[in-house]
């Protein structure tokens, strides 16, 4: 028996997947070589680079933790252990969205249930449209897919606005088959209103788009008088919502790793739930520890965002000081993004790290080309997260003023 | 400004991917509601469906979970913490294998690194070749990463041998990208020889194929004067190695969800990095409690071999001694794959739940259906997880005999 292996003459090295090398390093985590080199030589950073607050994580899920007793560390069910289903449907119930418990289905994090839900709508070739800048984790995940981000342009000019007709429904074609939002919004902290939220949720019945809605940041929000809110709550494109949820920032709980798809859309559940069962569960004792959180005191969150408010409003109010430094005061999520008097935030970011410091301190935060998929966007933009205390930001602030006037001479020179 | 929906015009729902919908259930975990209605009738199962291990797990992992005090559960690195991926390049450096800390990826379990590991290498519409039967959730990483299992058919007749020129072969085409296994097995417990190794090694390499090698049963194996090994010897084929591992049933830790991907292709790496920076981190309380299982002494895994060896013998025992049953002993894993004296395995097993039971119990076990892509195969099989103890196990073969000589009278009428 013979074979023809002709195809076989062309030097094939061992392919990697084109969808795998179309994804780019994270730009928040891409400097972690410099950051060990720096710690190296001795130097503090002031990490406003990654979401990572530093307020305590309550003290129901350490309970939790040290007191589990169990011999065996079993699997769990792989659409989630019931009762942090049921101590998520109670949260949604507190601020009067009703759901059952099989409309949430317990993921690694927020980042798995958007995998999971992004694997569960396109194929190859399909388009997600996703207001720009965004988290630069959704192109990966979008890739991942075999999917495309179609870029919806935002600008700091018109307060990073992208909930209208006109700028959405150019942009749906025949590949288009959802349309993915962060609100609150990373990077911007843009906070759409109810009518935005309806102008979306009509677009999608329309266009029968999935209207993927990442809530996160959920309770992150600084105006007073704004209710906390879900795209879950227009029931009549039931079919169309799908909310990425996750304890990470809600609780300060970034490493449990636990997050949370929900749908009605029993169709698109029974989908994502084959998905569920060949990775067969998430992390029991994390989960168990999760459910606790939702006991903790409502007046928990009103705590967490009054000193972000506090945090918010410093560095918004050091940057907008800085000479050529602008931006805009974000309603919500812990992050700001500016634009910097530097050509190249990218380039900037790695001088801090190599070149500058002072008093043996530098500073990080994530340059803003890794936001938008449009090349050239961002060049000269940062996003700063406020997840540190008052006199931090504060400390943070004076040595990016400090730098920017040393970089200005590097740049010309 | 006027756009061209005429395409609307069709009826469009909202679409669900096609490679979502072509996944399955999981043959394992889809008889879940008919276990919760026997859970309410008060019928006890004895579950040898699913590799849920009842061995203690060790004290280790526990005493890190009680003790940690960090007041903020922070993100870890998202390659791993180095704390977790030192002890991994330890525990392979004492079977013989030298890896570098740049080697290890640290993942939610074998399945994210397996899920990963496809998402670099294959593209719509490429193969990678699986000896048929196997684990039934490959078909969904497979199919959520664009690509098609091409099954190399093994018999349990052959002692489900596949690991030869003559078989593989003649199954790769110009869309080959890679070739998985399972060793020692999961559903056969076949455990391949080092010259079955080496084979598989050159047909990677003049192919230039990967070679996927899912280990994470690797201390299994219950062959006096066999040495636990792995794919990571074959240096010399170090672009094309991918080793899946895991400590879930290395340590009884299924619920720690903490696996990880190996390889020394650091093209390979890179692309996986990317990924893994999307996903953001693994959770961090499990990974500081995996690393601690590294220091359990070697006396552990050979109480474990002794103890999951009785119960092979004793179920193998059992099986071939019912009329109609037919085996082989497996000698890795904890599987049996059996042939039983029923038209249909699932529809047997769906019975046992909804229609028998002895002294209020019933058994159950994963169905062959699912472990094969070829159409019509493994029908009247059943793979058999001995996870229980002896008594249990004894037990649980009574009902399994009692039940068949009720089931056929069942299938009779």
């Amino acid at each position: 028996m013979k074979f023809d292996f002709s195809f076989r003459f062309q030097e094939v090295p061992v392919n990697l997947s084109a969808k795998a090398q179309r994804c780019k390093a994270s730009p928040i985590r891409k400097y972690y070589p410099y950051q060990v080199e720096c710690l190296k030589r001795g130097i503090k950073m002031y990490h406003l680079n990654i979401g990572q607050p530093d307020i305590a994580t309550p003290e129901a899920y350490f309970d939790v933790i040290h007191s589990f007793d169990k011999p065996v560390l079993e699997y769990a069910p792989s659409p989630g252990i019931p009762k942090l289903i049921e101590a998520t449907k109670d949260y949604y119930a507190g601020f009067g969205i009703s759901l059952t418990s099989d409309d949430i289905l317990i993921t690694t994090g927020g980042s798995e249930a958007l995998s999971l839900a992004l694997a569960c709508i396109l194929d190859d070739g399909d388009e997600v449209i996703v207001p720009e800048p965004f988290y630069p984790n959704y192109t990966t995940f979008v890739n991942v897919a075999s999917g495309h981000i179609c870029p919806l342009p935002t600008y700091m000019e018109d307060g990073y606005n992208y909930a209208s007709r006109e700028q959405i429904v150019p942009l749906i074609n025949k590949r288009t088959r959802a349309i993915l939002v962060t609100n609150p919004g990373n990077p911007t902290g843009s906070v759409l209103t109810k009518e935005e939220m309806r102008t979306l949720a009509d677009i999608a019945k329309e266009y029968d788009l999935f209207l993927i809605s990442d809530e996160v940041y959920r309770e992150f929000i600084y105006d007073d008088g704004v209710q906390i809110s879900s795209m879950a709550e227009f029931t009549d494109i039931a079919q169309n919502v799908v909310i990425i949820d996750s304890v990470s920032k809600r609780f300060s709980a970034c490493g449990a790793r636990i997050g949370a798809l929900i749908t009605r859309n029993r169709e698109f559940q029974a989908n994502v739930i084959k998905l569920l069962q060949a990775r067969l569960s998430v992390a029991t004792i994390d989960q168990l520890a999760s459910a606790a959180l939702y006991s903790v005191d409502p007046t928990y969150f009103e705590a967490v965002r009054i000193e972000y408010k506090a945090r918010r409003d410093l560095i918004q109010a050091r940057l907008s000081s800085m000479p050529g430094v602008s931006c805009v005061v974000p309603q919500g999520a812990f992050y700001l993004m500016a634009k910097l008097p530097v050509k190249n935030a990218d380039d900037f970011q790695t001088w801090l790290l190599t070149d500058f410091s002072h008093n043996n301190e530098t500073i990080m935060f994530a340059p803003g080309s890794g936001f938008y998929a449009t090349p050239g966007m961002g060049l000269n933009e940062a996003r700063f997260a406020y997840v540190l205390n008052c006199a931090d930001i504060a400390r943070a602030m004076d040595l990016l003023e400090t730098a920017l006037a040393q970089y200005r001479k590097v740049e010309q020179s």
